[in-house]
Order: structure tokens, then sequence, then C-alpha cells
């Protein structure tokens, strides 16, 4: 790459706009937002959402404050579709709320659009299509004066299809799919047709969507082309100016910064900027910017950690340690220089006086989090920080589930101590959760095992008091030492995961072994773990340990 | 957050700038590029990086074409000290690369600098105080004039020890920290105080490097801040203008975009964004970015996935699978209409032509990648989506170290065969390399085991056929099976890590065990897994094949 191919890449043109007032120009007010986390950021997934965890998310977004959020694209999924009549149909979306349905230009594809979401009291049907030059002469093999007709007949035909739900409010919204790589007067020509056939006014809302497909320029650049739209566009008093930024150039949130200031009011993203390839503009970090500036952005991020732990396990990817005001590190100063500002700001910051601590653009309470000098754990701490520290000092590394499931103990005792916890307490809780919970009561006080060959497998005579303290000694058969201590137990458990490892170097170290438990009957499942030089008896241990956290298993374990 | 406090966080102040230049100019030439990985990148890592980390961070930085490097703060760290003069008395620094070193403003921090890298040929020495209000009130208790005196003080003090040593080539770069925060003229003020008291001139090279410390306004704000420096410092002609992007809003890299159009011509950065809190300007991103605008950028991102591997070995840090350019979901399409038109656009791209595939900003080819339609693994994969095929077809868990030696196994592989890897010739590489390496040869060809009980542990008497095919019978006793099972061969191995799995649900699936085996004297440590229901004959058939990849084990185990 040192030589450059020079012809392969040409630059992209820049826009005519010499009187451009949008760099004068300062950001007053929160963009009207939408979130696209269930439709964008659910289709570029390793695994796609399921049913249930798009329901979750959307309360979610509910929750936070988006009163517009597109739910997914019902003629191409049937799980959209089924998702989309049940919010209807159940009368899941507040009244202030309205939903989003996406559709390329179809006629049957329209028709099931329209079909999925009749009955609700408002909605936004998203139109889109692809008109950069690349797109047309490539793709569809179309001229220009074709796109417009096509987007014309298509939205004619959805307008006919909403006119047979006149209990619903039907918005149109238009996306000139690949805005930024198209020539402008193009994008102009085809919104203006789709306006007028739309015949937005007053009593008919609509929607113009100008996407940075793939960033194929400076920031800068965009915002130009939006101011430019933005004195062009026609019944401009009708239409609401919307923006949705990509990040292939890593500079989504700044596209949609300065396409405010150019004359953007509403804004597409999804939450800590997941979507296709490079992802969506992240609305969490554009919605915090106008916060450290003033401006109420409408979007309630006061439990950040909290959010985090629910769209991560939505969506199966991890934030970034780095990641702007949600990210492990960021209110984390290692640098004694920042750390010695930083504490001499506290003791100056008065209650109520405008923020001006160094190094921290906003104050971590307002997120609910706490600003560390050292990786601590609090009752805001996300699993992240409290598997670093038991790693980190005990070598033990806890499967995702079971770091859920110790996030939510150490997060309750942080709570009832309203204090942060040492690794050292950390510890203890992991100890007397995962490790002694045989001892609670001694209903499976261990005492030891014998291990015998089988016919059928592994043997194992398993020897340990009851609550009574009486000796019990029985045996059982399996696979393995984990299926035969199950069998030994005579407990109706099912061994959902199985995991060990050794807490150091060399053969003679202690392993930890863990496994997840289910109880026929009893929701979820529980760990227990077991620690031992010998791997065999960590094992068995862990078993006990899991088998004693069920309510209810002395009883069964005596009958 | 919903009822905003208004008051707390004041809004930034624009800059009066009506005949602002940059909006309407666009970028033609790459930057000087300054890496600050081993300094800004180094000082903000859970764990910082050790000397033999940062000296093979310095020699990748070298290779990919940095030209400057900012190597270390000498007069905090005798680390850092070290590791100057070590590259500068062993000659490790190539001539066209010039390192600089970083220091505050204090009499022996600057003499301790100044002989830390004295005898190089030239040396940037790095000078930084902050100057914006909240730190001249809350922090040092200074006026504007006492600053001043302060910077024009350090800066003479650092001439007169520079004169000691005339062997090198001095260049100063100055750094009014917390500039973005500070009053215009006040930064102006101080610059042109130590333009003066530098004496810079066509013989005394100097930089001027204007830091976004923490991000507080839109990019466009920070290029207006650029571009009225740019017209007013003193000695322009003599001086490097440099910009040094965090990300604390997510716009670090639109900020180094706009400075540059606004006049900066020099940046500071790190790979893939590493840095203090939200991280220092991506300079990946910056250079690629550029790239696709035809511009060579004079850094070589053309084996992108090697640099992340290094990149993620020196800092601990992880890439996020939507990281522009690098992570491992930015040339996957999922969706079936993005699919369609990039495989159009393939078929319409020509040797020689403009670069235009829909949705693919850069043609992967120029960075060793490849375009997916699904996760695939090839030559170039990273680790990540070798361990995300196996985990995802197989169920199976690697740690760390064994997906580096896998990944460099399957390299080699794929290298070969030139071609993509399928899940299952994955899997049969990895059967192949870690589940039957006993039968290779079959020096150590397992046959079964019995455990028995020994005073001092767990015994096993342990058979297999040696190279001959002849049956052989040992025992062996230790902590638990798997130091049984190395004391029966009676090899001098030393288990490292040991950690086995459940492959699925249930107690009778099969569980996986791994086993990470040093032999004295040879360097590394070999990875061995055994799979079977048995966890205890997993660990078994792990401890053997992990044994049998070494040459010399069959000599060893025979004598």
């Amino acid at each position: 790459m040192l030589t450059h191919p020079a012809t392969k890449y040409p630059a992209y043109p820049v826009v005519d706009l010499p009187q451009r007032q949008w760099p004068s120009r300062r950001l007053t007010q929160a963009p009207i937002w939408l979130s696209t986390d269930l439709r964008d950021g659910n289709q570029a997934l390793f695994e796609p959402m399921n049913r249930e965890r798009k329901l979750r998310l959307f309360d979610e977004l509910v929750r936070i404050g988006f009163k517009e959020i597109e739910v997914g694209f019902p003629s191409a999924s049937q799980t959209d579709y089924d998702i989309v009549r049940h919010l209807i149909d159940g009368s899941l979306i507040p009244p202030d709320v309205t939903p989003m349905v996406i559709t390329q230009l179809r006629e049957d594809l329209i028709a099931t659009t329209v079909q999925s979401a009749a009955g609700a009291r408002r909605v936004i049907v998203h139109l889109y299509n692809a008109i950069a030059p690349a797109f047309r002469q490539i793709v569809f093999q179309k001229d220009v004066p074709e796109i417009i007709a096509m987007v014309e007949h298509h939205v004619r035909f959805l307008k006919s299809q909403c006119e047979l739900h006149p209990e619903t409010e039907w918005v149109l919204q238009y996306s000139p799919e690949t805005f930024c790589m198209a020539e402008l007067e193009v994008s102009l020509a085809v919104c203006n047709a789709a306006i007028a056939a739309w015949d937005a006014g007053p009593e008919r809302a609509m929607v113009i969507n100008l996407p940075t497909t793939v960033e194929v320029s400076t920031a800068n650049v965009f915002a130009d082309q939006i101011e430019w739209m933005d004195a062009r566009l026609h019944r401009r008093e009708h239409i609401v100016l919307s923006v949705h930024p990509h990040n292939d150039r890593g500079t989504g949130v700044a596209c949609a910064e300065q396409a405010m200031l150019a004359g953007a009011q509403r804004v597409e993203g999804c939450l800590f900027g997941n979507g296709e390839r490079s992802g969506n503009l992240d609305v969490v970090t554009l919605a915090l910017n106008l916060y450290t500036q003033g401006i109420a952005p409408g979007l309630d991020f006061s439990d950040i950690a909290g959010i985090a732990r629910i769209a991560e396990a939505c969506t199966a990817l991890p934030i970034h340690p780095r990641h702007p005001y949600v990210g492990d590190l960021v209110f984390t100063a290692f640098s004694g220089s920042h750390q010695d500002a930083i504490a001499k700001g506290f003791a100056a910051q008065q209650d109520g006086a405008p923020w001006r601590v160094p190094y921290l653009p906003i104050d971590p309470k307002d997120l609910g989090r706490t600003y560390d000098s050292i990786v601590r754990v609090n009752s805001q701490s996300g699993k992240g920080g409290i598997a670093f520290l038991l790693q980190q000092d005990r070598g033990i590394v806890m499967p995702r589930r079971m770091q859920i499931e110790f996030s939510a103990i150490v997060q309750a005792l942080a709570d009832a101590s309203e204090t942060e916890l040492s690794s050292a307490q950390i510890w203890s809780l992991f100890e007397a959760t995962y490790l002694q919970a045989h001892r609670q009561g001694q209903p499976l006080q261990f005492t030891g095992y014998r291990l015998f060959d089988a016919a059928q497998g592994q043997g194992i005579v398993l020897q340990w008091r009851d609550a009574q303290g009486q000796a019990v000694q029985r045996q059982g058969v399996g696979n393995g030492p984990i299926a035969a201590c199950v069998n030994a137990l005579g407990l109706p458990l099912r061994i959902d995961s199985f995991e060990e490892r050794s807490l150091g170097t060399g053969a003679d170290n202690e392993a930890l072994a863990i496994v997840e438990v289910v109880w026929p009957g009893v929701a979820g499942s529980k760990f227990g773990a077991g620690q031992d030089a010998n791997a065999i008896t960590a094992a068995v241990l862990a078993v006990l340990n899991a088998a004693a956290r069920f309510e209810g298993m002395a009883a069964t374990i005596v009958a």
C-alpha cells in the first residue's frame, strides 16, 4: 500500500456552498430520535435477536424515552410480522410511541407491510431505494426518470393501501438510500417526487430521511449536503428532515452533529452504535454529547450500565472498554497527574455550579457511574469489572451466564452496604455463594468419595452428612464422574454445562470446577463451583454446591 | 436525567470566524504521523506494556512506516528511560525515524529527559503544561503571566540542556495541554512565548501541538480553533502545526480530518484508537479514510489483521467487531439485498478502474482481507473468526494462548491451500493437531487407564502402545488425575494450565479437556486436548496428546 494506486479511489465530490451557514450555528435542542436497534441494528448480528430478546429491547427503548422505534421488516421476516402484530394487538405500544416498519418498493411487500401494522394509533411506513450512480448502473440498470417513476408509483400504491385502514394515522418516511454517494440534484428530484406523490401537508405527515448508507466523505461534506437539501426540499414546513448516519469512516457521530447544525431535525441510530458493518450512529454518545452542552436529550441514560447489560444480552455484542461514556476504562484515570487534577477538581466542584472537573467531560454520577482511580466494584459495576477483578486477583474465569448471575448477587450486596466492594469482599461472596453452599445448614455436607470401575461407565461412592448430621453414603454410575455424582445424589438435576480449569501454573495447582444445574420446574439455572488439587474432587464439590443452592433440595434428597 | 439540570453543563464557546476557509477545502495529502502508542496509549492500559512488548510494538510501528514515535516518559519511568537508552545505544532506531520523549515543566525532569535521549541522531523533546482556566485556577493556582513565564523559563532551560549534546539534533514540541478548553488568546500567547524562547527558525525546528485533551465541542469548533491559531502563530513557516485529538465525544477522527482542512500538518494518535479514557485519535482509521479518497497515507496497513494481532497482544485490549476497516464484522454482509448488490459490484468492477463496489468503502484486498457474506476463515483471518467458528459449530472454547497457537496453524494451512477454509476443515485440523496427536506414529497410543486410591493422592494405572506397538502399563500418583498421569508417563512435563468443559447440555454430554504443557528446555508451550463422555478420560487424553506433540518425547519415554 505504500505505493498507492492513485486511480483506484476517486475523491468524494465536495459541495459548492459559498454561503454555508451551519459552521456558524450552535446546537440548541435535541433531535427527534428514532431507534433502529430492532431493524438495522438487528440485521447485522452474528445471531439475530429472537422474539423474546426483541421484545425485551423494545421495552427498554420505550423506557429510555424513544418516541419512534423501527420495529422491523415485516414483509421480509415472519418473526418481524408477528412481533408487530403482537405489539399492536396486545396494546403494548404506549400512546406517545410510534412504531416504524420498513419495506422495499414492491407492491406485494408494501401491502404486507401495511397489513402488519394496521390498527395501530400511528405508524411510520419507511420506503427506501438506492439511487446513487453505482446502484442505478450496476445493480438496477435504470436511469433517473425510471427511478423517479418507480418511487412515485410505489408511494401512490402505499397511499391507496393506507386508505383501506383509516383508523390508523399513516406517516410516510422516504429514504433515498445511498444519498451521500448520489448527485444532489438526483436526490432532490426523487425526494420531491415522493413528497408530491404522498401529498405531504399539515394533515399528511412525512419524513425525508437522508442516509450515509456507507460513509464516503468527511462529516462537513455531509453537513453541506444536508444544508443544500434543507434549502430546496418542497413543502419544507410539512417535512421532518431526518438523517441516518453510518460509521464506516468512524465519523458517524460527527456527521449527525454537523447535519443537525445544517438543518436535520431527526436522527436515526442504535444504542452503542450497533448496526451494519461499522455500525449505525451511536445514539447514546450523541445524546450525551448534547447533554454535556447543556441540552436535555430527552433520553434517560441515568443507569447507563444497566442499559449496557441489556444491550449486550440482546445483541450478544460486547461494548468496548474505551466506548465513550459507557466503556469500563472511560472514567478510570491511571496517570498520577490526571488523578491529582481530578481530585482537586472534585474538591473544588460545588453543588449546583457548572461542571468543571478536569479530565471528566461529564459527571459520572449523572450516568449512575463513579470515577475510579483503579478498577473498582460498586452497585453500578457491570459484570466486566467484577469478572476482571476475580480473574486478575484469583485466576477465576466465570462462564458468561454465571457472570450475569453473580453480578446481580454482587450488586445486591453493594446496594445494601452502599459502598464500594473490595476484591476480598467479592471473593468472600463468591466463596459463600458457590464454594460453600454445601455447608449451609449442612443438608449435603461433603465428606468424601471413592471411584470404582463400572461396566456401564464411571462409578462413584459419594459420602456426605445430611441436615441432621447423619453420615450418608450412596453410589451412582454415569458416563463420567459428574453424571455418576448426580445419579448418586438421586436428585432430578440436569447438568447444563460444566467447566474446570487450573488456577495457576503447574500440575500441583488447584483446579476450579463450575457446573450449571437446572432443577425441573424451577425457572433458570444455578451455578456451583468446587476447588481442589484433585480435578475430580473439584467437580464433585461443584455438583454438591450447585445442588445445595436449590430450596427443597434437602426434602427431596431425604425422601 | 429527563429533567436536565440546565445550569450544570455550560455549552462550549464557539469561534467567531466569519471568513472561515476550512469547510471549502479538500484534503490532498497525508499528515506527518506521530504514534503515541508507547506513551499515551500505554499509560491507560489495565496493565502497562513491559519492556518486551514495548520493543515489539516499536518495531511494528517502524515497519508500518511511522517516522515519528513517542517512546515514553523517561523522567517518570525507569522502564521508559532504559528503553530509550537501549534503542539509542543499540542503534535500533532507523535513520529516518525520530523518537520523541515527553516531560513536564520541571528542571530535574527536563535534565533527565535530555540525558535519556542524548546521542540519538534527532530527538523531539515534548514539553507540555495545562493552560485552561479550570487548571490555572483549580490545579495550579497561577495566572496567565505566571504560566507564560513558567513556559519561557523551562523552554530556555531545555535549550541550555540540549546545547550540552550538540551531536544530536534537538527539536522542541510544545503542547498547550487542554488547548480546546482554553481561551484562544491565552493559547496563542503561551505558544508564541515558547516559539520565541526556543528561537524557532530554519535551523531550529519546532512543533506546536494542539490537543483536545478532553473533547468538549463538535469537531467543526476544533477546526475553527485550529484555523484561528494557524493564522496567528509567530514564525509560522518554521513551525509544524500538529493536533492531538482524543475521543471523549466519539469524534476524534472527525476532529483530525477537519483540523487538517484548517491547517494542521501533523497528527498524533494510536493504532486502533488506544489511549486515555475513550482513546486517542485512531491513526488506522484516519489513514485509511485518506486512502479511500485517493491520498497515499504513507503507512502500510496491507496486512491489517496481522497488525491487529500485534496490537492486541501488546495492549491486551480487544478490537471491537465493528471497528472501522479492521473489525470482524466490517466486511461481512448479512442482508440478502446487500449481498446481491455487492456480488453485482464485484462482477462489474474492472481491474484498474475506480473502486465502486456497493457497500464496500474500500477493497478488502488492499487490507489483506476478504469480503464475506458469512464469517469465513482464510489465511488473513484473525483468531477471532477461527475461535468463533469452532465455538459456534463445535461448542469449543479455546484458551487465549491456544487461539494464538492454533491460528498460526490454520494460517499455515490456508497459505498452503490458497483458499478459504470451511468450518469442517478447521475442525479436522483441530482434531489432527490436538485430539489425535497420540496416534501419530503411535509413540503414545492410549489404550486405557484405571484409577486407584493412593495414600498420597490420586493414583492412576495408565496403558498405551509405544512406537513399536508394544503394550506399556505404568502407574503414577499425584494430587489429581492429571498430575498422576504426568507421573505415570515419567516425562519431565510441566502442566501450565488445564481446563475442561462440557460440549453441550446434559450430564451425558461429552467434555473437552485442554492442557497447556511445557517441556523444560523447549521454548514455549504446547496444547493438547481430549474429548470423552467421562471428564477424567478426556483429561488423561489431553495430557497424552500434548505430550505426543513434543519431538523427542518417544525417545525420552522409552529410556
